[in-house]
């Protein structure tokens, strides 16, 4: 049976330069070590799906970037968080919206997608499927950072209902960041085409620092965050969610190709610079296409991004090359 | 200014033909009522999302519709509901998923938009929304009904996660519904093109009898259950949620007829006839585009549904015609 050379992507988040002295360093470790791991997978053959997962599962347990383990805290000071997993083979889903103390909710994302018949669980009834089927979970000392709540007090400090810092307002310190942490868009995913053909794409947040207990953005909705399918493309967004939702940045990007003829790139350059900044939206996503192509366009003026191909190095990047 | 005649078109549910003698009437007063809710709005030159607010307002009030007052119970007896207005002209949305004890879930869908900065508020957060800006509560004793309870019963007589009777195994009453009670896919729905040319869609449902408590369908999400544009079209869905969610189905039919060039009805028959089928999904949905065309597939034996045009009088319809 032949293959096809497989390739994955990740990202880490959009945002604005900061003004501090960077320490890149950890940031492109981070990302190279998801896409290791999603790599190893499709090294030994395994699913697109199990790759991104892979890569999720590893960035979530990264407390640099904001998803599981680094999750931001919302106005409440509690952790709400969302993610999905699509399979571009069967255009099957599964996502979970508003759960806490869930070591990795990709893991749990994949778990509804394959032991309850829904795709999206939301809340204590998320939550009630991580306990039916063992996945693992974790306490709040483990979600608990100083540094993230450091970000809350400040983004609290510029008012109610303030989600991240204007940056035109104070100066802040970020501890080295390359992106501004309190302006960024923090969301993490990765999208993969594996050697047997088949593309997938994972997602996870910790939402937005300072936001409304409740508020969902795109990272847990197929065709707003996430879409897959072997047709046409994987893809997997960062920014602003209520525009990626009002615009269905996922599946516009799929129907481009599908309907118009696009190539990956040509409709992924109209989505984030067009309908998307249009309707006020910032930030930017990961994608691939059926014949390997990757594409990480962002409107942003950097986004923690990296690409890993068959027989190639990670490369990571973070502002633009 | 000129002015063109509005339309709207709204839907109650689809599923399959009741065994029982069927008592039509109240259906097609509830479908009526509806459509003249929203018509007195369009007829008063008012906004097609006001009208549509207005009409599925009216069909939350009604006991007879999956939505509001009506709203079916879940597995742990307690009702979960979700609903989503978006408005064509600025492509803004507002939504709420797992709610309880709102006596108008579209209204607070419509408060989420007119109020926050975010699209989609689910739970305890999107209640919260509700107190903050008044939006009417009702108690456990408002959606009660032996009925409801009864359904649930029976579907659970069938054994744990059925959520909807499998037909071919007992003989059932449906208390003269013209649809089979436990086997409809509950939701109920509107789409309106206004005299000033604005396109909008709301949608309310009560889920599923015997759902998961946590699970959240098509309904709320922007692109799946409900979706407008002015460059295209208004739609709302209704049917088996998570196969409308996987498929996209509202904003792939605007990407059909903004990429490809179909027409609305082209669009519709091709995604409810085909995609939609080939995953296993059922249901239907309204629609309307910015010349006024309605379109109401569906691929269930019925679905209620109806329209009104300016001018004319409400028409409505539970099997085919």
């Amino acid at each position: 049976m032949s293959t096809i050379p497989f390739v994955i992507a990740v990202h880490g988040g959009a945002g604005t330069i900061s003004p501090d002295k960077p320490n890149e360093a950890p940031y492109h470790e981070g990302l190279q070590a998801a896409l290791r791991a999603g790599a190893a997978v499709l090294e030994a053959g395994g699913s697109a799906l199990d790759a991104v997962q892979a890569a999720v599962q590893s960035l979530e347990d990264c407390p640099l970037f904001n998803a599981g383990r680094g999750a931001v805290y919302t106005a409440d000071a509690t952790h709400e968080m969302d993610a999905s997993v699509m399979d571009g083979s069967t255009l099957r889903a599964g996502a979970v919206a508003g759960v806490n103390g869930i070591r990795n909710p990709v893991t749990l994302a994949r778990t509804v997608m394959d032991h309850t018949s829904h795709v999206l669980l939301i809340g204590e009834g998320a939550i009630r499927v991580a306990r039916e089927h063992g996945v693992e979970m974790a306490d709040a000392e483990y979600f608990h950072s100083e540094e993230r709540l450091a970000q809350l007090e400040r983004v609290r400090a510029q008012g109610a209902g303030v989600t991240a810092l204007d940056h035109s307002a104070q100066a802040m310190t970020d501890n080295g960041a390359p992106i501004r942490e309190d302006g960024k868009f923090g969301t993490v995913g990765a999208v993969a085409l594996d050697q047997h053909g088949n593309l997938a794409a994972a997602v996870s947040t910790g939402g937005l620092t300072n936001k409304r207990p409740g508020r969902v953005g795109d990272s847990p909705i197929v065709g707003a965050g996430i879409y897959a399918n072997n047709a046409t493309c994987a893809v997997a967004c960062t920014g602003t969610g209520e525009h990626f939702l009002r615009a269905c940045v996922g599946h516009d990007i799929h129907a481009r190709m599908a309907y118009r003829g696009e190539s990956l790139e040509e409709a992924g350059e109209a989505v984030v610079h067009g309908l998307l900044k249009e309707i006020g939206g910032s930030g930017g996503l990961v994608s691939v296409d059926a014949k390997g192509n990757v594409h990480m366009p962002f409107n942003t003026v950097g986004m923690y991004r990296g690409v890993f191909r068959q027989g190639g190095q990670p490369q990571s990047y973070i502002f633009r090359i």
